[in-house]
């Protein structure tokens, strides 16, 4: 019986972050009161109590499983030999991650989630410690991708590896506020977009006009 | 003495707008009083009042304020011809947009600014038209220099010019968020990541394995 008693407390704890979800998706932290997510689970405050001392214990859970959501599928895509480009890596990772945010799999309200945490880590110093951390992991990623690509002749030597990586990850962070503020955003328009790109032809180095 | 009064109005004005341009990127527009505003602006409340009837008209001035340094920066830098590729386009649009921001150069406040706009834009329909105007107008003005680098032979025919225009929005959109995240974003950040993307090989199309 104590299975089913851990598998009941681990269900409504789940009832619990996911209708947490939904109102800081919908109306971000700050203006969410405990009474809004408790009327959005249908629980009472002695339910809800139990499991989070308050709204900080929510955030900090649910923005843990936000960056959860990043992790793991960038590690899951990243993991191919030899890794795909950045054209079909990114469209991936991207799309697991919306997919990922605990929100039944509502991109534009996960989406709208990530966008609210990064406002909030603004404001609060342990979100905003793990943000970095999770930047920082990220751009190593990146950075060892973008070695493996020159490894594999796909990509010329030059410009720094971590530059790179920032942008490509400032272009999936721009993909999901997208995603948030105007919806929209399929695989095509990532994978083409950064195909577009990838097939442009690089000036030469900008030196003094007819230098 | 009727200039001296207008100027005088004008600075009043903008000094208001300045402070609350501050409060609002320190803590975004929510967790932000009236009060908090008068504070920042060492201004009483019948000083302010003259000038915006509250925060909802302060806060759309402020948006409007932000619309319009992406607006002026994006025309300024485009109109050169021929264009700039995208590395150096976006690289000096970006900076721009961020030195116009009125916080007086600030740029990663500038940044959490803008981020703030876009939070406040998923519960104000008003903020939301003008952004989903504002985006709707980048993306025809970056196609239109997506046909003008193919025209020039500097980027093949293929994906929809649309979804490089996002793509190159999103960019841009992700490095706001970074510089207002974890700032340090720099010229040489973004050219040179954009780049190195655009010196990339560009793989075949994908088809089944072995097809």
């Amino acid at each position: 019986m104590a299975r089913v008693s851990q598998e009941h407390l681990d269900a409504r704890r789940r009832q619990i972050l996911d209708g947490a979800a939904r109102c800081f998706a919908r109306n971000g932290f700050h203006a969410t009161s405990m009474q809004d997510v408790l009327g959005e689970c249908g629980l009472s405050a002695g339910a809800v109590y139990r499991y989070f001392a308050g709204k900080d214990e929510l955030i900090a859970a649910i923005a843990e499983e936000c960056f959860g959501a990043v992790r793991s599928a960038f590690a899951e895509a990243a993991a191919a030999v030899p890794p795909p480009t950045p054209d079909v890596l990114l469209a991936e990772v991207l799309l697991q991650v919306l997919d990922r945010v605990p929100l039944d799999g509502d991109r534009s309200a996960s989406a709208r989630l990530i966008i609210q945490v990064w406002t909030e880590t603004l404001r609060n110093a342990a979100l905003a410690g793990a943000l970095e951390g999770g930047f920082a992991a990220l751009r190593r990623i990146w950075a060892d991708l973008v070695e493996s690509y020159r490894a594999a002749g796909l990509m010329p030597e030059g410009p720094a590896a971590d530059h790179i990586a920032r942008t490509l990850i400032a272009t999936a962070q721009g993909f999901i506020a997208q995603q948030a503020l105007f919806g929209e955003v399929e695989v095509a328009v990532v994978r083409d977009g950064l195909r577009g790109l990838m097939s442009m032809t690089v000036p030469a180095e900008a030196g003094p006009a007819g230098g």
